[in-house]
């Protein structure tokens, strides 16, 4: 097991490309069921895929992260293409959920770890962590005309992500290294979210 | 009386501060009204909150406002928490229209003055005072998928938000000081607000 | 027909301007139908017609381009007050079809140009050319709770933008010039939209 270690900025942009693709099939898969035509379906690929990167970027007054990546770009054209072709395959319940899960993981902990690399306190650090998990995905439905998945009642959603930004900056913080903070971080949010989906776990309400 | 006077960035940071607080209020009493949960009570709070005055700060190209102050994330945590705990309370009709008109106030006059330390002109002082203080509700209700009250018939909320700003700039131009100017332009939103909410005053609308 | 040929810029600017009174038309037509007050029409009609270009400046990190540009906001304000005052006259089909289509060939043209003059790719360019053009119009309608119609299957919208992109694109790369490149980006996308309006052209849809 001797590999040479990854280097944050390599973890950082391989967990945004991944994310990038599976958030891109979620997009793609409701324009089909909202019935847009072609690019329709691309343009609401991209939503999910890279909203919540670019908002993150701009607050963070960062060039987007897209804007030098042609990988990411063609990453999101194939997440819609892949939705278009294949809808019937992947717009199925577990196909779909289960890597929107991973993507959500992976899009917190980048978030975090961006937030953290510029310098950022605490509370900045968790809001990038589920902003970049979850405001693509807000976005996709507002713009589809949808009840926002992210904000609903037993999805806990937004929720997963800031459990694993606030591992990954207590990880982090105590020296754990990038790569174990990442890890444990990732695996925080997907364990909740699994845990939502399979157990239906949900957040308290207010009685209104 | 003889106090020292409140510099304009102290007056500029307070008005941001206690508008987030009321409207973070609005933003979670609209969440817990659609049965979200709570972090998605906590997020609505922070569209309201803070959603004008990012995007204010994104198009002047400003540092975000929140990114280095901890206090006004607290506030709109608090604002959504006291919406979350105190529902009954702050959903009430006069409990929510009065300190939204009073953050309105402090908003626009606030942005107004941003845009024009920065140098800008007439038109974009106009523009920053009505969007810091109406984009954020506008946001809000837009996720929220209600229609938004900004731009509805009868509510005078944008328009005063402008009239605040327009006697900002005219007071600051003839060199009256910037605590009377803030002065003057936060009583005009605020009495004009007041007139709309008291004796239903309204803008004319077109013959559709 | 000596005349001096304009240069790049000036026809920037000047695409930029005529794309934002035609749009603006566009968004206070929908607030009228929609019933919003004076402000609310003024409102919206700065959405489409400045909408698009704003998120592309603040993605490409340029300065915004309204913001030294008094003439650009005089003619958002223009078409908001050209839809509330003759409403019947620009709300008609053909008045309001037309000039949309060639506001949206403007800004694609003029949106791919921007990001091609920083220096950006090919993928990068044609999405700020369909940005511009369609972003604007998306957000009217997200705001203004309608279906959006850029998506919309059968209007050819954004990939009438894009095709206009991809010929600007084409044409700068073969060095042919900034106006003759302008004049074929413009025309493919104008001619494009009017076949769509004019024989129904679509995109295919998925089988859902």
């Amino acid at each position: 097991m001797h590999k040479p270690p990854m280097s944050p900025d390599l973890l950082l942009s391989l967990a945004d490309r991944i994310g990038v693709f599976v958030f891109a099939i979620s997009g793609g898969v409701l324009a089909v069921r909202k019935q847009m035509d072609f690019l329709g379906v691309i343009v609401l690929a991209f939503l999910p895929a890279i909203g919540g990167g670019t908002l993150r970027d701009i607050i963070l007054d960062e060039p987007v992260f897209w804007l030098n990546d042609t990988v990411t770009l063609l990453l999101a054209v194939a997440g819609g293409l892949a939705a278009f072709f294949f809808y019937r395959f992947v717009s199925r319940f577990r196909a779909l959920r289960w890597p929107d899960a991973v993507g959500m993981s992976l899009f917190a902990v980048s978030g975090a770890a961006k937030a953290m690399a510029l310098g950022h306190g605490f509370l900045v650090v968790l809001i990038m962590g589920a902003m970049t998990a979850s405001a693509g995905g807000l976005i996709r439905d507002v713009v589809a005309n949808e009840e926002p998945l992210v904000l609903k009642d037993g999805e806990l959603y937004a929720t997963c992500a800031l459990a694993g930004s606030l591992v990954y900056f207590g990880a982090a913080s105590l020296g754990l290294g990038e790569t174990i903070a990442f890890a444990a971080g990732m695996t925080t949010a997907f364990m909740l979210r699994a845990g939502a989906i399979l157990f239906g776990l949900s957040l308290p309400r207010a009685k209104g």
